[in-house]
């Protein structure tokens, strides 16, 4: 096979077939393709797009770069979560302890932040001796014992999505629909799941700004995944401001902990039931998607989701005493309150602006190799709708340092308006797909 | 200056500036800019395009990777031609003799054929001793001393445009418009010209298949060559058959001679009067286009033309008496007569199939590591509008192995078309841009 007619192909916006695509992920996890040629295929696909069967096949190749885990021996429906990312967002703990103690198994491997928004595993990490980095094997115990995991993606997964992302990353050819949905959905299906429920952000935090963006982006991941023999649905979800009203490692853990017990915030509560519904209706758990919300409701009631929580926290490594004692998360060096310069409603509070004042204070990262801080963020205690009356505190910033906090200080500035008239906060679920 | 925010505003269709084209080509060169990362840009400058001024600034930054001939002492006109390339084409030793003898200097750099094209490097390199691998400074002494100079590129001369070319060849980002304009004129401006008429093949045996192709492609290259100060003309000429009857090293160089002598066939005399009469009036050696045609007939007639090629071999380490023994260029081991299977009338000869019958002889290389055999080649006794029997001679295969012999006549049956009625040669040129 000839990879100049391959490209040529592609470039031309003709479509690959499925061994020309295998083909090339292949050259690229063994080498034989120079990354050069690689490039210019990613560019032409890019700019020509991939078709369906293209994005199936692509998807495929890469599930078959690495190693998939086998989960058939459990006597249960597998069922993930994966989310676009964006500020705040700290559901993955919450709803995969509800849906475990409602009894789906959920084996999940997240991911780490970079710029303004956060990962999972960093939050995660916050907790004291919670290891995220499980062998195969280790992933599979807990996920038995246990009925859910929190892990991080090994070498042994798809080497070929992660190659290939990190040349995307170098070569302006991250933003591309069918290349994003070929590395989500191959991650996804490695993990051995039956079915997987995808919370697309939209909105200045996310990836996709605008409904329209993300609705393309949800079509397409619903398409690939169910074409893949998976059940796969995707809800379309706000992210103009945070969720929630913690930003950073240990104020999430915080906040997770927090709505486990009944006592979340509105709207993480709510998102949080909302997917955790989605996945236990799939899961076949409850026959109508009302009564899988009321059966994922009845978990944190009962307490059972975050005992699920305290025993995958002790089978993980960490201390599980985290859950009833906060200072062990470990706590900043100072707080300052940012106070409204004046009287009248939140109006915004932009997600990105709020990030970036996060990773400032060092609770994200600027560049992959950056380490974060997990004591510091920013506490919202005010967000949209909300009055205010001038010199009210509008947030919290953790900081370590009076350089970062400045800093912070700045973004924060800029992240909130305040108008004369109340505006309604935007609705949280915008649209269901699949 | 950040190359992957350079790569992102080409594939969004944005205008790159002139320092980020220049920081790009800089990378290039010194490789400081990983090879991915120029192979995205292409592929997206392949797709988006690049306007007027990003052409220029590509070939100024091209021009700037290498050294160019100083030649502004000499008290004279500095004029070359450039042709797409094509099958037969022999024009350059003609009209660079023509020219000289009348008076304006002709720099030329020339290139090596590839696939089913000639090179005029190859060609020359039939001449017994001729050397075509001249440092700058001897390409600069011959110009002076002869008039003329017909020679390789060096590795001085814009060794970002080899960088690029070679990359472009594997990421199936030749076929560009602005990317091929910048590789040509880049390399003729480097030169050390005033003047430049290009000879931009269309049809079969042409790069550009249609005049259409073909009108774009001259366009591009009289404007980003008018935009750097030289005077530019282009020609859009006919490769919908081979130039002349001869395709092949020796069997060219021997055509040449003629044409020199006043013997050549008529299409390759008429282009090659033609080119050169632009040449000349460009150079200021005749007033009016017809008088510089004129001017250069008479460099034939009056036998200075083939005196000036005599001091140029004599020059460049060739034997000259070769314009007069032929046997010197050295012959093929045996000669097949391709006959017509019909009466009729010539309606084809399709050039690109005439062209792979030579290379399949070994007269032009499959891959630019090939090396070429000077004796061989396609002899064309019959071309588009003659008049044929069945069992008249067509072409004469001079090979030098039967099973090559074999594969050439198999392309020459289907390059030729005999038909009832008779159709006319294409016209020679279509068109004078500039």
């Amino acid at each position: 096979m000839n990879v100049v007619e391959i490209i040529r192909k592609k470039r031309d916006g003709h479509e690959n077939s499925a061994a020309e695509i295998r083909f090339l992920i292949r050259g690229v996890v063994d080498d034989s393709i120079p990354r050069y040629q690689v490039s210019a295929w990613l560019m032409a696909a890019f700019l020509q797009g991939l078709g369906p069967a293209e994005q199936r096949a692509l998807t495929e190749a890469l599930i078959h770069t690495g190693e998939t885990v086998d989960l058939s021996h459990l006597n249960g429906f597998k069922v993930d979560k994966h989310s676009t990312g964006g500020v705040g967002d700290k559901t993955s703990p919450i709803l995969a302890s509800i849906v475990a103690a409602a009894g789906a198994y959920v084996p999940m491997i997240s991911g780490r932040g970079l710029g303004h928004t956060g990962g999972t595993l960093d939050k995660l990490e916050s907790i004291p001796g919670f290891r995220v980095d499980l062998s195969l094997e280790a992933f599979r115990r807990v996920t038995e014992r246990v009925g859910f995991c929190l892990s991080g993606q090994t070498s042994q997964f798809t080497p070929g999505d992660r190659i290939l992302y990190s040349l995307r990353d170098v070569t302006a050819t991250v933003e591309s629909i069918p290349l994003i949905v070929s590395s989500i959905i191959s991650k996804k299906v490695a993990e051995g799941i039956d079915g997987l429920v995808l919370d697309v952000k939209t909105g200045r935090g996310a990836f996709m700004k605008t409904t329209q963006e993300a609705e393309g982006l949800a079509q397409a991941l619903v398409e690939v995944g169910t074409r893949l023999g998976k059940k796969t649905v995707a809800l379309i979800t706000d992210m103009s401001q945070p969720l929630g009203r913690m930003v950073g490692n240990s104020l999430e853990m915080i906040e997770c902990f927090e709505t486990l017990k009944g006592q979340g915030p509105q709207d993480l509560t709510s998102l949080s039931l909302e997917l955790a519904a989605h996945m236990l209706h799939m899961a076949g758990r409850a026959d109508r998607l009302d009564s899988a919300h009321r059966l994922a409701r009845r978990q944190i009631g009962n307490g059972k989701a975050l005992q699920k929580l305290a025993e995958l926290i002790d089978s993980q490594g960490g201390d599980a005493d985290v859950l009833f004692n906060y200072r062990l998360l470990g706590e900043s060096g100072g707080i300052f309150e940012y106070t409204a310069p004046r009287s009248g409603f939140i109006r915004a509070a932009q997600a990105d602006r709020i990030g970036e004042a996060a990773m400032l204070l060092g609770a994200g990262r600027r560049t992959a190799d950056d380490t974060v801080n997990p004591a510091v963020g920013i506490e919202l205690l005010k967000k949209v709708g909300d009055p205010v009356q001038a010199g009210d505190a509008v947030a919290r910033i953790h900081h370590d340092s009076e350089a970062s906090k400045d800093q912070a200080l700045g973004k924060l500035e800029k992240a909130f308006e305040i108008a004369g008239d109340r505006a309604d906060p935007p609705p949280l679920v915008r649209k269901v797909i699949g």
